[in-house]
């Protein structure tokens, strides 16, 4: 633990000083910004998601803006999943690939026009990804940054503050699918999204001046069902088994190692990045796999940086890629990225800092 | 100020331990990693580089390797200066840019042999960048991110304490040049180079096992000359006119207006990304330059994250970019990236959030 302030290399978001004054505790950096990753209430911010309305600052997931004539073009070469259905409003996830079939990222997906779309990107350099791949195949596109920032209502009360704020017709939107609006003359995209398995919505501000209104017109607004401030919650999206680029992938990993296969299509044109590499991958078969583990022991562990190693009777197998404490499970729960050898019900070691640790592997989700 | 700690997005450096034990007080995030920018003693820790030797735990200035045939040919591509009388072992710093010619990094790039470059890089995703070029074009090339963690030691004692520790022939080393060796069996490429103008040396350690050990090697040897730990300082560097990519550029920066127009040589081959659109920004002229900015007050001003406005005469003319105490000039100083119709001597005042401060344009250096 050491101190960070923000910098012009290090942005703060634009909800930040929002959330000094709900209290955050501390920080992480995504995509060269700083994310709040705790208000002080570990076990409360936990159950406020789980039972509640938690209201996160998320505005780290920046947009990649393709516009042009060229832009729909360039978002189904820069994604290994048909696009060709995706209708205006809606939101893809994308398991978006190099050219060897490796992730480099894993957005959603925004279609707001037949030339316009956002990639909602998980921590990597999309931006420069997309410039390149555009510019060395001529494509007649822009590629930017927009003033986009995005917050997010999660927990089973969220629809209720948010159908409170926009009106019912947020009820009917489906998944990942999303409404341009105005709250208040502050210009949003509200989306049915959100990196949890308890609902909610994200509302994508598009006038980065006005997030610290954005902010306190949603808490004020959530008062009645007990809203309060939280962020990604690494105990809930690990029991949910949501993925984290970066934290549960490295520089070789593929969909198929990591549950996204489904998201691939395999007959989308050939000049989609990866896609070759992707069908010799699913020809041979995945090497590594990703499973549940459950730590023996029934007190929670201290967090430790990086991925442990997993052995399997005395042979290494894989990695533990995150660790953290269930509430519901009372239980130390993470994923392994493991040999495709394995299976749920093997017993595993994990060989943490601060020893080994006996535990079982599982199948997703834990709960 | 909030707290970060490692995770598995967030890398803590093979010298982070060793950092924890040098009592470092704060961090930065650089290329997804962390780097320590500070140890308490800010005043101690400026006249330390100034005066003696100082080392720096700076593993996040990762390198991109480029390996194979094509090796030399993807360098020249991704780099707008000519790089064919490159020897092995010489390094050259590079303005890199995109396609439009706007800069997205500024590494030194080292030449280790005809077919193996590194790309010592700041603070943007290059690895992604240069793979998306190779893989376009098709060039018989494997980029990749070695395992490769630089410590510099720098200031006017520095050259004795490298001399003690490898032998007397690091004193003819050529500025950016480097030479491969080991040290008590710990390989490392030894290069004349880093972030000050106080002299200095980068040590590429080559095996991330072994770094706490070769920083108490260093530390060790570095005794009898006073040395302590450090960082990139932020008022030397800005004292010395040091560029830092992506604090004083921004998305449209291109390489004439911040310096770095030596830098490119506009008789490279035409496949040379962003070349032409750097002779069209060369015949044009660019409309911003870079100035130095010294502020009139004599105590230091509390530091402000991101850029603030500069007008003159009461007219937006520009930012600045980055602004630090001096303790030599004892004046708060830093850099302008500004109107081409401004000049040195031009009176401005600096939109501080804190209100706002008169100063005056200068050229560079301003020691």
């Amino acid at each position: 633990m050491a101190v960070i302030a923000p910098s012009a290399r290090v942005r703060p978001s634009v909800y930040y000083n929002a959330t000094l004054k709900e209290g955050v505790a501390s920080f992480t950096t995504y995509n060269q910004m700083l994310m709040p990753t705790g208000y002080g209430d570990p076990e409360g911010e936990y159950w406020r998601l789980i039972n509640g309305v938690s209201q996160w600052d998320v505005a780290v997931e920046r947009q990649v803006e393709l516009l042009g004539p060229d832009a729909g073009t360039l978002a189904q070469i820069l994604s290994p999943r048909d696009l060709s259905r995706c209708k205006v409003g809606q939101g893809k996830y994308v398991a978006m690939c190099n050219h060897d079939g490796v992730l480099i990222n894993d957005p959603i997906l925004l279609k707001l026009a037949d030339d316009r779309y956002w990639l909602s990107i998980a921590d990597s350099n999309i931006l420069f990804w997309a410039r390149a791949v555009a510019a060395e195949r001529g494509l007649n596109v822009q590629v930017s940054e927009p003033d986009v920032s995005p917050m997010a209502l999660q927990g089973p009360k969220a629809e209720d503050v948010v159908a409170h704020l926009f009106g019912d017709w947020v009820r009917d939107l489906k998944y990942f699918w999303f409404q341009e609006t105005t709250l208040r003359g502050i210009p949003v995209a509200v989306a049915r999204s959100g990196w949890s398995k308890q609902g909610g919505f994200e509302l994508y501000l598009m006038d980065g001046s006005r997030g610290e209104e954005l902010w306190n017109i949603v808490r004020e607004a959530g008062q009645a069902w007990g809203i309060g401030p939280g962020n990604p919650n690494p105990s809930e999206r690990v029991e949910s088994g949501l993925l984290s680029y970066g934290g549960d992938t490295d520089d070789v990993t593929n969909p198929y190692e990591v549950r996204l296969g489904g998201f691939v299509d395999l007959d989308v044109p050939d000049d989609v990045i990866g896609i070759q590499a992707l069908r010799d991958i699913k020809a041979r078969g995945a090497v590594r796999q990703q499973l549940g583990v459950i730590l023996d022991g029934d007190s929670a562990l201290v967090p430790e940086p990086g991925w442990n190693e997993i052995t399997c009777e005395g042979r290494k197998m894989g990695h533990l890629t995150n660790c953290s404490w269930s509430w519901r499970m009372k239980k130390n729960i993470g994923f392994a990225l493991i040999s495709s050898t394995c299976g749920p019900g093997d017993r595993v070691q994990v060989m943490r800092a601060d020893g080994p640790q006996n535990g079982v592997l599982v199948d997703f989700p834990f709960l």
